[in-house]
């Protein structure tokens, strides 16, 4: 157990001084009471700060919708069960009985969510600046690829383009509620994309915005 | 200008080492390039976490969802614009012609994010404990009064509830869409309330949840 232990707190670059504190984020809700939510929920504020803080001094010159985006995909699902495979923490995730059969060790959901609890607990256990430090070394590649051009394209923009290079049909746009008097309107938008079976609705104060939010729905379904 | 300045600061609890830093955070983007939406963007994400910070130490035995909504609630738009009017806010916002003629120091959303770039401003100028510590003064009152019970009955059951208290009839579900697997489902559930434009989607790994998350999208309207 504790070699086990070790060898997680290895990967992950950070040794609990509160033991239980570990115990309690690698524990998922199916495994009884004391589960880690709480300190997901924790994590999942610190870990959002600390890549907006870092965005925002590594980016002087980029526009809030570039570093939005950006942090939306250093802390999407995708993002942390790809550091969680790398902890391989897997191997290290406390289930109940259902889950573990079910292969629960392997969903990106509860990798995630467990990455996110670790945050959480390693804030509790050695405060703000040591999980900056750490945090930015977890990402230190992805900060280093990340760009905000690539995202600078509009989102309706890159749908059709992605769409076109997998020789897929168009996306539609159609307006479905507008909503508010004439100086403060909110249109709601539904985009249909082939293959994509649910309903990806953006809200804005113009066609034009509505259709680019629901066009960002549907890159994120995609991508 | 020093003088309002400083009424300003003096309301905010806070004064300025760097006075550039606040005429930033009072600038829309519509007065000009050196507008506030990068501070917002940072505010955000430390208002996030102070507030999740503090009701994780304050309601200790209480669940991630109810944590989750009550955050919710206290970061919303039309809380921070009540923040907003607490410092007189806008009576210093730097605003284009534009958004001064259509009374733009009045709407609630200017209001709310300008309070946000006010935070983030005020964590550059004097980091995060101090930023803490004057935040959760702002919302002393708020935090006193605000209680997780109000929020356990599951949404369902508070739309219903908030519906027959205004003799509206009742809301209706629909299962607009099931994808994936038997043991991995997700379902898009649609909720329709009377008076309601905006079609209300909630998803979720059981017909009951995405139900749940669809009478969440409800009550986020009608509150």
């Amino acid at each position: 157990m504790t070699i086990k232990r070790n060898r997680l707190q290895s990967r992950l670059g950070y040794s609990f001084n509160d033991g239980e504190l570990l115990t309690r984020a690698l524990t998922h809700r199916s495994a009884g009471s004391r589960h880690n939510e709480r300190l997901e929920f924790l994590g999942d504020s610190i870990l959002s700060l600390v890549i907006a803080e870092e965005l925002f001094h590594r980016f002087p010159q980029v526009a809030e919708g570039d570093m939005s985006r950006m942090r939306a995909t250093l802390v999407r699902e995708k993002t942390l069960a790809e550091l969680a495979r790398e902890f391989e923490l897997g191997d290290h995730l406390i289930l109940g009985p259902g889950e573990l059969k079910s292969g629960g060790f392997r969903r990106e959901s509860i990798l995630a969510d467990t990455v996110e609890a670790l945050i959480g607990a390693i804030y509790l256990d050695s405060g703000m600046d040591t999980t900056r430090t750490l945090l930015l070394g977890w990402y230190a590649s992805r900060l280093e690829e990340i760009k905000p051009g690539v995202e600078q394209k509009d989102p309706k923009t890159r749908l059709q383009e992605i769409l076109q290079g997998n020789r897929k049909p168009l996306p539609t746009y159609t307006v479905i509620n507008v909503k508010g008097e004439a100086h403060n309107q909110e249109f709601t938008v539904q985009c249909d994309v082939d293959g994509l079976g649910t309903p990806l609705v953006g809200i804005g104060s113009s066609r034009r915005k509505a259709e680019q939010a629901a066009a960002q729905q549907a890159l994120e379904q995609l991508l």
